[in-house]
């Protein structure tokens, strides 16, 4: 089970800007990726130490350092020392708790966002922290696992596709922001599948497991809530021009982004408004499954409760019961039976209980 | 069943601006036609390439170009270029996807909307999505299929009736929009009828399929809000003049538009108040009809079940049973069971259960 | 059962300012009243046709015409002409499925708002359309049908009561205003009256008419609701002084409706508030019940059915039994039924059963 | 019972600013009392007439003339005409349906606010209406009752307490408001007491009064944020000194009062969401009895029915049953049931039904 | 059980600004703690009375005075004094039932915040209230009882760690407000990791004992929420710059603080959404396990009634019996009884109710 809260308790009472990881620790392996391009060349490489990134290689460049495996805190400090990034910033990119957000400083701009994963056997969302750092004509990313929806970026670099080439490091953040949000994209359409089948199912057949799937989607929404909605102010107010670092002629990006965001928004409301109205067709499901069932137990019951009664009265051994005495006591009774039982059954019918 | 999500999949990755439809592909035929009229004269005629609209044909004329099926991609791109749209736009024309939005660029105003559809034989609303550039003196219109709500704006044009031929593009645009927010008053009308038949039922007969029914419009509801709600912004924005390419003069229209999307707004928190309070009363009469089983089967089974026991006592095959022997035993047993059943007739009549 | 949606598809498709009446046409005769007065004159006439009002008879005169029945739609087109009123508002005037607004034009302002009418047998509440068009010195107001809601404005200018026949047209559209929103206290009192008597049966004695009750009015809340909300957003604009028609002097009445529309929604606020914690009760009260029941069901089924298993074992006609053959078997078997049905009694009350 | 709303329809149609007392009426007679005092000197006195209290008896004194019985139309007339207050807060004063409102005029600041008493026997609580007039140096009061909320005031006047002595007409404004801001605690502590008491009632034994002092609590809650919510505009506005009558110096004494309206609204919401939370928890223990209950009849049943279905097999009175003629027929078949029972409870043991 | 209401009762009355303790005496010692600290040099002592903190033992040295024990009203009135506190300030210190806020002064700052302490035995969230003053180059502390939440600031301070010697008052400031955020964290992790385990326990066993618990929870959370809720704006407010006694270089660090706030109440809501949804499941886990039982009893019962009846019919004593008489009519009805359950079993089994 996904853990509600990550501990953070071994860092309570440290000064603000102590480097401590917090989260999980995603056992990958570090690795750092430089990748340096201007109009004319470009050059990926892997890494070895951050210092062999701080200068550029050619005229121009823009510079993007990929680090991935944020639970090596000397390498994160490393790279905040090259970089000059503020302490409490380092902090927030070692704190896997962190909510989307963006904080605009002098010389950079620090944004953090969630890459939602989903674990291809159990269907779990895992949520992992993304860190990206604008500057100037650097782009230095964060992740704590090795992922590939950087991927497609990297391929467009290289294949000089679009216009990410032609321009500057605010284009290569925004193209990386939209690959996220793009990741956003494919994961709801994921889940609005497995809605749709829990919706089929309910209609088919609801048993204890449609129940319990429809429970489950709900916390999940609860929790992916939690990091799709700061989304919008992020991509708003990057949108609005309140960074430096993006130019004018980026800002229409960012909108475009934001239309995004905000239909990934909807789209979280209308999954959750389906989600509880599934609850409710499941619950009156049950309602008038067991009325269906009380119906049939009255029915019965009420039929041949009074007739059993009769044949108990003539089942008694007095010695005097004139009517057991009659030749065609028996016949009578039986027949008064058959009368009181099919009287019934049409008072029941009149009723529409069946 | 409607897909939830519409499939983006294949899109993610490429760079922004990229041309790729995304949606269901509904098969009919692209068309595009060409309307342009001035105060004096009027032309209408299917065209086959997009070139033979790029000039006015008569003077101050006003062009309207109707496309229709934008699967075809080239053909929205040669759109594109002969009338200089940005990709991202083009982008969200062929993306049905979008969520109504209006964006406003130097030369046009972009405006994506949903034209809402009833199939006639499920009842089932299908959203087709309506894009609208207005330039200078050009508007280009770009469905997904061939639908009859812009008929009543060319046979305005063709008859000259109103103010539509002695007005500019911001008119033509203006009465596309209100031809679209006059098919939302025509869903409603035939939803409210429908609601109000579910309201009947319920009170007449409810059933399984009156609460599959009240479901069935709540989901609705919820799909039809992510159409009509952003609508709201889209017409105020319009009417408070944040595109140059509204005159003065039309924005009293617009803000009679947004009176009627207000009107369409508050339909729907209604129709949706309504339904919530109908699944209550469902419930409620089931419980109450339930409450009422109960009570039979409780009336029935504790006025016999005693009874039945006395009778069983006395089948009871001892050697030795006193009240047996004597001559009018089975007269006063019988007696002392109608005592007893009428007995506890009373207290329940008491008790108020029947 | 009241309509949710006029049919207004017999306009879709027409230019915007054509005038066509959308509503249920409530069969009342045409009738236009003129009333004029100034500080020391007034007249009163029912006048025929609209010409006889277009010129004040004495100085300084406020002229109020009445116009009755706007079904008639070549008449409001002669008023529309005579006061030149645009177009789009006489289309307003004449379509009855108006939400509450005001529309300040250069030579006038134009609100429409609802009057409520209590049906005397069936309790039920219809809205009635009204319009108000205040001109420099001409107050005109537009109804459905004749009401008695305007006849103490017409006592007090004849009367000359208060300071009505002192102060200007802007008065006279308030003192109009005043009447219609005290007529909604009326209403609401009514509707108070009839929650407190179903709150009174819901302690007494509650059944399925109840609740039938509760959701009946609960429905007019709702449809209540969708009149009177907006009538906020009215009031508190012409109190701020946003049309150019009222004068300083008269602001401070409009801000005491604006006390009274914040009263109103407060009420209908507690009302809905009130009618969901009627259902609360009554679904608690019905638990309870079935509660009871099933106690009852329990008890008498536990006791009584061992009990008669017990004496059907006895029954049984197997040829060597020895209990049967003792001489105080039946009576010492009595004895251990009687000491089972108290025991499991005494059982029943320990849990608190009963 | 409470009304829901007081009857406002003796007084609909009459023109603006018409005195009639809208209420019940609350039999106390009507008293007016004077209190002066300025730093060294101060008078207390019951008078008769409005007249004795127009003039100041010594230089720099504040008056508060404190005014009990609205009901009495003629003594508010003559208390508006000696201090010039405007008809329409008159009217105001004497209509005790007010919502809690500020109105500053230009010689006085309006205030009308509700004090809370709770009834000692039955535990309601009534809202009594007081209205407050701020002017130069003179604050009026305009009570329902006689109560005792204002004594302390007085005595901090008697005994030169506090700095009310050396201050203005405002602070002895800010005192009386303060006044009433405490007598709300004293009633919320009542009330949460009550809220407790409930509370222990629920989780030690509850029962059908439990839930209806429930829903009766719920009640009140709806009907005390209606006294309640409006308190926080008016002390927020006084305190960002919207009336001209509060000086400087008072303006941080309203800031106090603010804090202290917040901490009441979140009680009051506190209330509210704690009492949801115990219907809920009431429904669910109904809900956990019902299924306790309904395990003891099917256990019973279900191990009974069969047994008896046994017993009666060999009850049959056919001439030729084999069973019946074997010597241990009997004890075998009384074997048999009683290895089915055990086995059933067995059964039930398993799956853990008790 | 906590109280809902601390007493106020014994305050009301009472002149503004008189210092009464309101809230539970928890029994701890006075004590008062001096920490004197610069670049250079630290002091710290416990102190006995406030005089010996007024003036400054080394130059440029920033004073914390951390009082313990507020309800010892004459300390409090001698801090009050020394540092010309006011009034008011002074009786909000004094009462414990503050909601956060910050009030600025012209030479200090107020804070008012509330410190979790979790009972380690109940398991119950205790809330203790924290008051801190700031001033130029003073920071005064009052805390209810003795805890360990600002020991690590004192040891930052003794060991020169962090930035803290080297900035002024209003990072130790700051360095407080951190450190009752991160004990929010600590607490949210416990209570997370309870719900944890109560969400288990709901899937695996659920029982009485889990919907109280989950109760319980819904109750703590209505408490957090306003203890939580308020800091917000508080924090906020800080950040903003709206104390002049913050510094330019610190406001960064209330943002930071800022963020953490805003993590907590998500955490808070999603608590509170994720509890709704477990009384969700319980509620549908009880009603699937109804309907469960419901089935059980009415198979039974409805296979066995119908066939007791024939039993008992051939029980009956009369005396012509035609087939009683027939040598294989006992094994003829054992057939029939045989053929009726089996049939019974076949149509449930059909409607799939097992």
């Amino acid at each position: 089970m996904k853990r509600l809260v990550n501990k953070v308790s071994k860092k309570s009472g440290l000064p603000p800007g102590s480097l401590v990881h917090v989260g999980e620790r995603k056992t990958q392996e570090v690795r750092v990726l430089l990748v340096e391009y201007n109009e004319k060349q470009f050059n990926i490489k892997d890494i070895g130490e951050i210092k062999a990134c701080c200068t550029q290689s050619f005229e121009n460049s823009v510079r993007w350092i990929d680090v991935v495996g944020i639970h090596n805190v000397d390498l994160i400090a490393q790279v905040g020392a090259a970089f000059n990034i503020h302490p409490l910033v380092l902090e927030d990119i070692l704190n896997t708790n962190q909510r989307p957000k963006f904080d605009v400083w002098d010389d950079y701009t620090y944004v953090v966002l969630k890459i939602l994963h989903m674990d291809e056997e159990s269907g779990e969302i895992v949520p992992e922290q993304v860190s990206i750092v604008l500057g100037k004509d650097t782009v230095i990313t964060f992740q704590e696992i090795e992922g590939d929806d950087f991927i497609p970026v990297i391929d467009r670099i290289m294949n000089d596709q679009g216009r990410i080439r032609k321009m500057g490091a605010d284009f290569l953040f925004y193209a990386l922001m939209d690959a996220i949000v793009d990741n956003y994209f494919t994961i709801f359409e994921k889940l609005g599948e497995r809605i749709e089948a829990i919706e089929e199912a309910l209609i088919a057949n609801p048993g204890r497991e449609t129940i319990n799937d429809i429970h489950y989607m709900k916390r999940e929404m609860i929790l992916l809530r939690k990091s799709v909605w700061p989304l919008r102010e992020v991509v708003s107010g990057l949108g609005r021009g309140e960074s430096k670092m993006i130019g004018e002629a980026c800002l229409v990006y960012f909108r475009d982004i934001y239309d995004h965001t905000i239909q990934i928004i909807d789209t979280i409301e209308v999954f959750r408004d389906m989600l509880s109205g599934m609850v409710d067709i499941y619950l009156s499901s049950i309602n008038i499954r067991m009325n269906g069932i009380m119906k049939v137990l009255t029915i019965i019951t009420t039929i041949f409760i009074p007739l059993s009664f009769i044949a108990g009265v003539y089942g008694m051994n007095f010695k005097f019961m004139p009517e057991t005495e009659h030749p065609y006591g028996y016949f009578i009774v039986l027949g008064a039976m058959a009368f009181i039982g099919l009287g019934m059954l049409a008072i029941f019918k009149m009723r529409k209980w069946f």
